[in-house]
């Protein structure tokens, strides 16, 4: 089985910004938990970063047919890009939402997202042991869908 | 360890109307899942639901200085009820919003919501497996807190 | 054959306020009426008035499976009630919204409708015979429903 | 007594399109038994339709001083013309808004309307047999009006 | 010198209704002294009034390279009508518009106006005397133009 | 004289939360000082909290006919009811608006007020002491009224 | 074959106005044109014009159960009729949006289309030449359709 | 009789600044033809221009029982002055707003008017000569006032 | 202890126009209320008046370092002054914003206010008395401030 | 001469999913077609896909001074790139909007374009054998232009 | 040379108020440094501040034909003076908008700006040393105009 | 010193097109100048532009921990790019946004900014030479910072 984590942009600074929100967990960190975490329960996790919304778009399309879930947090292009919207509308697989921290708690900009229409679940608000959380319920969830 | 989980108007028809969308499980066979689940944790479950947003209130109050955190479904409420969300401000535990289905994909009316701004996280459409989840990840979370 | 006629917040006071506009009718007299013409017809109205949402909502859950046809009033909570729309979503018998006065004449906020988008029919501005004239239909309209 | 049923723009298709939701009927053929069900009642029923906004204003017009009721069914004009809404603010009579079909369910652009605050009642959701529904009441509801 | 005065929907009722508001004076009466005034001038007035607005759009079609001027009182097709936009700017000569009551004083619809932006004045507020005015005023305005 | 001090949602946590905004005093202590200020000035002061949108409903129904006065802090209920709305317009004795802290300076949501329109004067800003300064000047101004 | 070419409001004045923008060709010269065009393609061409919203109205309903294609320049009735939004509806052939000029380069009202939601394709911005190219086209598309 | 015609900031320039759209004539030439044909009419004409919203307010305060009518150009405080409009309000004679432009023709900041709601007509677009033809048509106006 | 009472625009009228409404009293009689009032306390009153928005903002700004309160009804310029709201947030004593009627019941521009933000209390509804009662309670609220 | 068609994000997945609306035709497949047919007609046609933003300007900015015309179908960025719509403002060749769906039937968040402002035309709604009826027509278009 | 700069209200509070944010320099304290600057670079500064709509428009009106340009910081009636923005479209020297602190970190209504669709540039958020730097880069600026 | 000066999309067209308003110079001459004038200064310049938002989302991080400054001209992204304000947010040097042309004289998209609320200052309108003129004040404003 094998499941896409797709990170958007500034995701590659976790870990080095605001500690005090964040942690001190770099997103590799969290690569490596979630590939570990992954590879108990026979997943191969494909765990990426990207600031540009056209390579984001282009690993959504090359889960189709490839991988069995999406767990996409697309960071600021949740809240501005429809190309990720028409990716993920093509992709038939099972898709979750995954923020870091509430995004209902911060600018006004941040309330439209693109990708929350094109989604079977949503997760916020668990810091980036959220990754971890939704990998260790993939198998029941793959299993009802 | 205590944990209220909170339903609002309308969960007490859950396992009786579409099932083809909410499955044929019970809000009662939802509660006894959680009360087991929880019972192996170490975590006493509070399962409750009401119809009236006056009583809603008053056990999210009545988790005050009781229980180290709520799970709340606030269902029709959470799209119109500020006692609520007053009520939740007051309340300084653990507090996650739960909603069985996407809530996204619903209504226009449906996308303001007056939970999410004072909860602590998001978790929405897992279906009734999502209570399971969040209760099975509590006492990691807690933990962190 | 069985009615549920339910009526919300206020209506208790009708027959004694403002009985240029409203007559000097009261919810019972209106009630009675309702219950002999029904009789007529071989209906059972069951003629009800609360003041609360929660109520109001578990009138229309116990409709289900029991009534043939809601006809409701729900007053104020026609303009801020996601719960009762939620509720007569849950219902499928034959719905009709009814109002004393004609809805459309008053303050902005009552343009806005919780109601309408989930019953079969609306009839406003006849009065309190306006539910004789829809009790007197309903022979004829769950005939061809 | 003398009564309008004026018919705006499309009505005149009736019977021939969607009869699935509009079933078989025509608009002659709705003429038909409003005539015969106001003679009854002694009532001569001026039975209209035109596609031209400016026949409507004028059909409306003429009955002032002439008919006792207006029933209009608006049709795409309800939610456009301001010219209507003039017209009937100069009639004194009885008048009552007609839709076949629940406006409410429709685009949002038929949630506006120019005939709702200048109309006595409103009658929607009850197919073809609103019109006779109305016309069955007039009696009743001129001699209180 | 000739000059089109075109009059808009329902004004055909002028002097019929609401006389404490608009006076006992009709639309003949009005017009009778507008063409008296305009023969004194030395012009010859053209006074119309139709309630279709397909009819105002030919009437202004045909005062392109006829008339000097148009008064316009297009009453509700003001608010409505993107056709008698489109052919007021194909007409190149001087243009008024022309309200009998004051415009701004009525329901927020009233408020847009698709002749204002394409016409060289506006006289609201004067009553039925306002034509007469415009009529008095047009060989100076003609004269500067 | 009687008097209605009728208190929405989440006021029973006076005194509890946020005492560095809220101050250590109790509504049990409030409703103490404003019954002993009310004999004082002879007056009754029937003193009450509620977190039901129908309780509060109904207490201002049961004050027409029986007080002199409202004063009515209906917390959350202040921006979603329209069903107080309706029950304070059919009050037709002296009404007044209170909020412990000032409205505006709080969530957007908070800028809606159904209780403002149908009442006679507003207070806001002066803490728990703003029951007593109403009580107070009563007197005074149902007097005048 | 047979194809119903319907043209709306002010664009009788073609050729007549505008030259630089609009050419010198009048609208009997683009109808002669389609004409010519339509027989050496073997289809009959119904070219017409008309600035009552009525007339459209009634041409569209003619077209049905007549003719395989309409294509429509509704010019400003584009923008207000909800009237040939309707008739459209209820013709199920071929259905194409023309306008001469590109009509999001103009007035802000112009942006609202109640033609585009109801026909299956639009050109716009090609000159009277479009009505030739989209003729010269229709037996492909209608072959495919 | 007295007139006050009151001149809002900036038309002061009036003669000096774009005299292709506005001509060479000053304010002050328009005050010596006001008051020149005022006499002959028998009026008292009292011409004053102010650049301060608060000289305005006390000019039309002045007015209150000392003018029979006032002309206003509040010029730019015509789009945000409340406190001209409750001056105006207070004002009790006749009451004609008037611009030398034609007002809807401009940004859109300028089609909010704070002076239209408050008066009894409007003349805009026919330059500086407008306040003579307002003043030539008084004597006829007030009379029938 | 010294106060200012500030007033703004057309509050010099008081008292001359709709006595129904305002009552016969004068500003100045307010005026010499208060001072009276004051006096008892051992309060300074300084009483003004401006129809000047910069008059009303200098006043405020001779308070900061001079008066222990500021009494403000800023009238029109509540809604429009963004100078004010600068000019109170640069004073740091008390402020009450006090309106003799109550607010929320007239034009929806008067919704806006640029005062609330930026006072500690708001007093609506009470009259000319409402001068008299905040005066009689301020040595208790500052006391306690 | 030279002609480039610019397609935008996810146009590369054509003829790989939802082959009912969009067909078994890949962009590669289409790319011939648009070659054989420009060679036909004497035109070099430069074929292009991206899923990046920031290639589809760079690639606009080569056509300039380089191609004669560009046929752009922009997907997701017509409805939110300002860069494209800058880049396009540059180009002062020929220019086409194509979408192969009717781009009105879809998501609100599809009614913004920030393409159709800077084009010269617009095709929607023909599928992909849009692109060669533009081919078609290119030479005599830009004979014209 | 000459240079008006002119300053809105409350800026003859700079320095004595909230020192953190806008340093202890007062306005003088500014002026004196642009004189000096100014006079070094040959320029005559006019320096002035108000806080009376109605005086800045006049000294807007004074520059023109005296001053080659103006600085404007016209604080709290950028957001709400159409009339400043009249006097600026009058005046045809090169001007220049200053704020000292950044203005769209702060309130929503500070968004609004009249002042700066009538310059040439912006300066903000360079504290009161911005004066300076747009004095000592006037000479460059002017000579290139 | 080291300071980024990043360049957004078609900024690499400067000079080429439309001369008359953005002059003949190129982005690569004016690079060429800023970089002479920091040599001057001791500063590095490093001065970049993209077509690409991934690109200068990329560039802004590489500035963290290396750059003292950043200027950045996002152009076209300013007003659509949350990843770069995002990316702005995680640099905490000295931030300044450029223009060459002054933003508010445009299309209404341009008046969102991403990267205003997330910058110390603005400079606009002053040409390509507004970026010499930001280097030759950073020492200065640095200093401060």
């Amino acid at each position: 089985m094998k499941v896409f984590v797709i990170n958007g942009p500034n995701l590659n600074l976790l870990g080095t910004r605001e500690p005090a929100i964040y942690g001190y967990e770099t997103l590799e960190d969290v690569a490596e938990r979630c590939r570990e975490l992954g590879a108990e329960h026979g997943m191969d996790i494909e765990f990426r970063q990207s600031n540009f919304e056209g390579q984001l778009v282009e690993w959504i399309q090359e889960a189709i047919g490839t991988a069995d879930a999406i767990i996409i947090n697309a960071a600021a292009y949740t809240h501005t890009s429809v190309a990720i919207y028409d990716a993920l509308k093509s992709y038939h697989g099972y898709k979750i939402e995954l923020h870091i921290s509430h995004p209902h708690l911060r600018e006004p900009f941040r309330q439209t997202s693109y990708v929350a229409p094109v989604v079977d679940g949503v997760v916020a608000g668990f810091g980036t042991s959220g990754y971890c959380h939704i990998i260790g319920l993939l198998p029941e969830l793959l299993a009802k869908d």
